[in-house]
């Protein structure tokens, strides 16, 4: 939730000259995305009609051997239809440009709100937009290994130690060990596309019920698709820290996806499980982030044990979670 | 730089619904303001072609008793045409609007990008807009204290103490028998008016040479306008850590405020110690920040040596820092 670098009006100036967008007319540092600065930029236009944009630069953890499949795919699949915003590439093609050392890009901007408290509606249209997302993706050509899955998290819990890990809450270290069971029994070969694995709904634009932008699409990898549904449920069918749930919510996600692609027996049954490895990926990584983020920081710190109460809930309802009797 | 309060899409809509200004259709947090929050927000607008506003929540520093005088100020100067952003009054006309026990103020949004750099041309036109800015402030019909005046100075000096000033610089100490100085000696009985005295490069928005905005009015006062001049000077004329003056910007500043607003004989013969105020006001609320941010935190604290070097080029140039021959 920073603006890491200062780019001057003249470098910024300079830089929009290098793309077909017209002049630079306004730029405001926004306050969004938290391994990049982001500055939400305003233009003439190709037609003196005015333009806005988003100018991300890439300050740390995104790789930039990445960055050809992140922007490669938002082109992708806004070209498939998806409400996802497209690459601005500049006057030579290029999907992003070099800027002080520091990859930067112009991402098409798009209207709409993120919502805190959804309603089944608004439920509704995200499952199919990640059903359209996944079915959208299959042609892409690039893969991308997930990182965060079942033995990442394993791996950064580890790494945490479990006297950090007890300072945090007495119930996280036992984590460590539901992370490895997890691991264990970690389904194999669910069919599988390009996931976003991280919708929540901070990542999802909207106009009252209709999704207008998926965003942030940097923890997008080859993943079975059963699973990032999985994260978008964990995401959105609960209230913050976790400790309600929204049968109704859950309901509508579920059916709306199935509506455009229907999950076949096994990734139904599997589901539980994916949802606990949903949970225990975000588990872990809020974990290292509160280890390593000052108490007195800026930046508020996220609690895992939000998650861990979804993990618990997810064990004790099974399958009951996602499908009705 | 910060965004320190949550709204979500469902407040956001609500408080957006009270003004005439359509629907709500887009809100960023912005990375500008240190003791307020900002958004900058899209709406539908009144004939569904599409306004920008900045929204802003006033969180601390800004008494609620001030913001008549602040708000007020910039629709008075919008209203004779000075380059300032209007407040947006809600359906029942009012200029602010209490959210979660904050206040909130709809503002208009102004194109332009703040410049590093200043070039001549662009400190006529801030020189211009300033002058312009005091002659229509004359009947706006509400005063206030300036509480960061030379004796707030000192008293903010005094506060910070002898050891803790030694700790940032060696030469910063020497600072409080300076301002105790300036304070024996400060100029009274000079023409006032409302004064901005805060005008940098950064609270103002530019196209080309052209000043489209005139931003960030938090610490406006009554108060001399030769010592808004001298903040002004100081704050354009010098590179950043003010080791380096521009003679240029300097004369094209100084003709252009005097082309609409001449200076009488003793506000010229005041300029330099109002100028070595105006850098010891920056130097006092610079080192107070310093001691009281963590030198880890995100925030990026500013150096008062930065000031200290443009006191001291002003105490050795006198009267030739303003005017030639």
């Amino acid at each position: 939730m920073a603006v890491y670098t200062h780019l001057s009006a003249e470098e910024l100036g300079e830089l929009i000259a290098c793309y077909h967008v017209g002049e630079l007319v306004s730029a405001k540092g926004i306050a969004e995305g938290v391994s990049n600065s982001n500055w939400l930029v305003e233009t003439t236009g190709q037609d003196g009609e005015g333009a806005r944009f988003i100018l991300t630069m890439y300050e740390r953890r995104i790789e930039l051997d990445d960055l050809p499949f992140f922007l490669g795919l938002l082109d992708h699949l806004s070209g498939r239809g998806c409400p996802v915003p497209k690459t601005i590439h500049d006057r030579d093609g290029a999907a992003y440009r070099m800027l002080d050392g520091k990859a930067v890009a112009l991402i098409e901007y798009l209207p709409g709100v993120s919502v805190d408290h959804p309603t089944p509606e608004q439920a509704r249209a995200v499952g199919k937009a990640l059903a359209q997302m996944h079915l959208a993706s299959h042609d892409f050509g690039q893969t991308r290994a997930n990182d965060l899955g079942i033995e990442g998290s394993l791996a950064i819990l580890e790494r945490c130690g479990q006297v950090s890990l007890a300072e945090i809450n007495s119930r996280l270290p036992a984590m460590t060990q539901v992370a490895r069971n997890l691991a264990d029994i970690w389904p194999q070969g669910l069919p599988q596309a390009i996931c976003h694995t991280d919708l929540f709904p901070d990542n999802v634009l909207m106009l009252g019920e209709k999704v207008t932008g998926m965003i942030d699409f940097y923890f997008a990898c080859t993943e079975a698709m059963a699973y990032d549904l999985a994260v978008t449920h964990a995401a959105w069918c609960f209230d913050k820290t976790g400790e309600s749930f929204s049968e109704d919510v859950s309901q509508a996600l579920i059916s709306s996806y199935e509506s455009l692609r229907p999950l076949n027996p096994r990734e139904r049954e599997c589901l539980p499980t994916l949802a606990q490895g949903a949970c225990m990926r975000f588990i872990a990584s809020r974990a290292e982030d509160w280890i390593e983020t000052p108490a007195d920081a800026l930046v508020t710190r996220k609690d895992p044990m939000d998650f861990a109460r979804r993990l618990s809930f997810y064990e004790k309802a099974g399958n009951s979670a996602f499908f009705a009797g």
